[in-house]
């Protein structure tokens, strides 16, 4: 009889950005390690959310022991609830990141059911065949983990996504001690983030953004708004400290900023001194010159806080004249265009606006590892076979191809893409038979109503019909001309068509007389208005939930 | 009787990128800088080109004397055709910028009826009340020109596009001497352009690819692909002069490539060694060793040369293992994704990519200012008056924010944008009435149907109607499940509609099953190729030319 292989499965994120899902199989036993989402491309319209297809982890039911996370970003967790309604399977996570599945879980209501396993950084537990011990890695996130796996056929380490932090803001640096251990034992196999794999060097420790953070907070004539990811802990823990240091308190907006740093609060994870905290009600009655706001939306998502900011368009925070704004985020690319089109709106306001150029002292600093950094990774795993994950193609490439010229792999350097399964014995490694992987489009209700959320696999699209609300807009007043055309296709009878269409219509008109001239200028932002509007009306009246797909005609 | 004023006007290019045009207005005469398109945001469906508002030339139709053009990017020239049509006035241009523009209006059947008037640096010209000295400057094409503009308020200088290239591939440098006349003489008003204004320093010279280049043809074992603008004829002439050098042949790819290099070498301005030029359909009978292949479709265009090379489907190039492609050009914000899907088929292909990374010696270098470039032409100006153009609100704004810190506007520096008309005389500088302004989307049929090209303001297209071909494709396998909806408004009398649409049905089946799995993977690729077909299919068989905006249903 032929040996049973160890069989590294990825589903997702090898070959795109986000999405990472890889499952490991040893004969009648699947873990899966990650589970997650991306956004969509603008190409798909009316599309919330991507998850990973997994058709073979349905195919293989029986044997899906677990799911283990490494860490609580959306491209590691984001698709959980929508697996577990699948396949209700234990969820090992630190717990950081299980407190952030939790809420997850709860707005889709199936936190009762889930069965979530706590996990710490050496403190090895067992599934089936695999003996796994977490090793506390750094991240722009906290509680982050490498992945140890001992396997019949030898230890897997998967790193999930690190960047080498001597100094770290809560002062735990990646353990370069237990990768050395397992390097002295023998490595069967790694797998390693490759998304920057294109940067030089070494990427700066995360408390490289505090002298300019301070420098700007401290020059600020006015209110100060920084914004970051909401799951950015040590940037937040920063801009906490440097606001203490300035003697100006503190104000947290946005849903995912208040969530976040609650959950760290309540875990002792943030140190937030007392009294140091303002309602946001009580922003518009501060002396600016003693505030700092925290804010969710970096990345201009339409609807986000800083996007309404922006636009003047926010219950409690309004942008003066120099106010001074700093977007302590990557610009995601493909996000370029939606986030200088909000930067402009704050110059025009006359704010001080602040943003990474590359030039100077950085106001925002990567999680990810640069080249040394994963050569350093190599050379202390110096695994037999290697493989590169988490990057597009020509990121693999290069990982790979770095991997091949350090000559730290003993073995093999493969390149594989999602559904390339590749199967390892103790002295061979080879690609085989390729399993169904790819992407599930998810509409997910609007922004505001993700507990109704259900998979909404594109075939059954057919049953909740198509809406198509076409409006032209006067670019100079921005007044729209005429009425919005409703297009539908499958939504309902004909008979009480004309009804339905026309009130499809008020729904719309009024959307648009409730946004400002600003809002109405910007195409994402009404879109996405229109959008959650009509859906949910259109919900409350068909029973329904079509795919809303709004186009804009600018005359 | 009050002094009348010298108006400066910006029509388009003042707090957005592209569409660049300026009015200059003394009285009764009116001038015009420029006249550029820009390509549309993703959200703008269906819409080909965008093009600036002319309504106040329109107001003004019989002031209107000439459109004056600074160089031949289509962000200064694209328009011109479309605005030839509302207002036929004489335009001026250099030799290689008329000659783009003789192309252009060829296609729009415009040639016969355009009165084109050549200028040259240093040649002074007479509109009305205006006497222009166009001065050349270096940029990333050729024959490029700033315009020093004399009227009766004084001198206003117009810096066109333009950095400051010491060594430039012509041997024709930044002609710095006529700037520092007009600043002696004392000059009323400098507007510059501020697309660089983020990067400090000094942009490199054209020359400055030259190492990386030459190196990288030097190792290519197979053929080197190297793409790039089609109107960089310096790049292209360096390209050339390094194949000689190695002893490779060279051949051209893509229309706009084809036709520059044969526009550039009719003129004069490309040396192309005898015998050295390979024709397309030859490509395949030649050493590899022996090739190098200029090709245009840098920005992954969908239908662009590169972007078919890429997935396999040119019908000369074939990308093999080992093969070179340099991408020698910038990666636009907004094409990233497009870019790097690209780059990735080319990955899987084994070809051997490379293209700016940022680190090392570049492959591409800017054709705009940086910031030290900015400063010396403030310094060799010293204008009484300044303001900004060609850029976002935020770069506009820091623009004008350096201009005030290096001290060397005698007056005043003014920030304003589209529409609003700046009023001079020789002592004062006030923003005036806000004129109309905006942007026109122009649906100019498919690629390769130019030549029936109409102006269709939005507010036509109720006459022609919406066409929606929903396609659902399965990731997996690339096959289209189910049949494709087809979702039609306004079009056709309901009695044969039914007819209509299936037989619309067939042609979105025919265009996808004579795609390969790449093309269908790629849904830029799959709707452009989509919305070609099938508007050409409507447009025999209805004589409208309906909107089409196709939707990729992915499941």
């Amino acid at each position: 009889m032929t040996e049973t292989p160890l069989c590294l499965i990825p589903l997702g994120g090898l070959g795109e950005f986000g999405l990472n899902m890889m499952a490991v199989r040893y004969g009648d036993h699947i873990i899966v390690i990650d589970a997650g989402m991306m956004f969509p491309e603008a190409e798909l319209l009316g599309v919330d959310i991507v998850i990973p297809d997994i058709t073979y982890l349905e195919q293989n039911r029986a044997k899906v022991r677990a799911i283990v996370l490494t860490h609580c970003h959306e491209d590691h967790i984001g698709a959980v609830p929508y697996i577990l309604r699948a396949l209700n399977v234990p969820v090992y996570g630190t717990e950081f990141t299980l407190a952030l599945v939790r809420r997850r879980l709860e707005e889709h209501g199936l936190l009762d059911s889930a069965r979530l396993e706590q996990i710490a950084p050496g403190k090895t537990f067992e599934i089936g065949p695999f003996s796994i011990e977490p090793i506390h890695v750094t991240h722009s996130t906290i509680d982050c983990v490498a992945l140890a796996v001992r396997t019949p056929q030898g230890v897997l380490v998967h790193t999930g996504d690190f960047k080498i932090d001597s100094t770290p803001v809560d002062g735990r640096p990646f353990d370069l001690h237990s990768l050395a251990r397992y390097g002295d034992e023998g490595v069967l196999a790694l797998v390693a983030d490759s998304t920057n794999i294109e940067r030089p060097g070494h990427t700066p420790s995360e408390r490289a953004v505090w002298p300019r953070l301070e420098e700007l907070v401290r020059a600020a004539p006015g209110k100060a708004l920084i914004s970051c990811f909401a799951s950015s802990i040590h940037r937040i823990q920063q801009v906490i400290d440097i606001s203490a240091k300035l003697g100006r308190k503190v104000a947290f907006i946005g849903r995912s900023m208040v969530d976040n740093v609650e959950i760290a609060h309540d875990l002792g994870r943030l140190r937030i001194p007392d009294a140091m905290v303002v309602k946001p009600q009580n922003i518009g009655d501060m002396d600016p010159r003693k505030l700092v706001v925290l804010v969710s939306g970096s990345q201009a998502e339409p609807l986000s806080s800083l996007s309404r900011i922006a636009v003047d368009n926010h219950r409690f925070v309004r942008l003066e004249r120099a106010d001074t704004v700093v977007l302590s985020a990557r610009i995601i690319p493909g996000n370029e265009k939606a986030i200088f089109r909000m930067i402009d709106h704050m110059f025009r306001r006359q704010a001080l606006v602040y943003y990474s150029d590359g030039a100077g002292s950085p106001v925002h600093v990567s999680g990810h590892a640069s080249q040394e950094e994963m050569k350093t990774v190599l050379n202390l795993v110096r695994p037999r076979f290697f493989f590169p994950i988490h990057g597009d193609y020509h990121q693999l490439f290069r990982h790979a191809a770095m991997a091949e010229q350090t000559g730290m792999v003993g073995g093999r350097v493969l390149l594989v893409e999602d559904g390339q399964q590749v199967l390892l014995t103790r002295d061979s490694a080879s690609v085989g038979e390729p399993v169904t992987a790819g992407r599930v489009c998810v509409d997910s209700g609007s922004l505001e109503e993700i507990e109704e959320a259900v998979i909404r696999d594109r075939r059954h699209l057919a049953e909740d019909g198509v809406v198509i609300p076409i409006i032209a807009i006067d670019k100079h007043t921005g007044r729209i001309e005429g009425q919005p055309e409703i297009v539908t296709r499958g939504l309902v009878p004909s008979d009480n068509g004309q009804e339905l269409t026309s009130r499809a219509r008020e729904v719309v008109l009024r959307t648009i007389e409730n946004s400002n001239p600003d809002e109405r200028g910007d195409w994402t932002v009404i879109k996405e208005k229109i959008r959650g509007d009509l859906r949910r009306h259109l919900n409350r009246e068909t029973s329904k939930r079509p795919l809303v797909l709004p186009v804009i005609l600018e005359i």
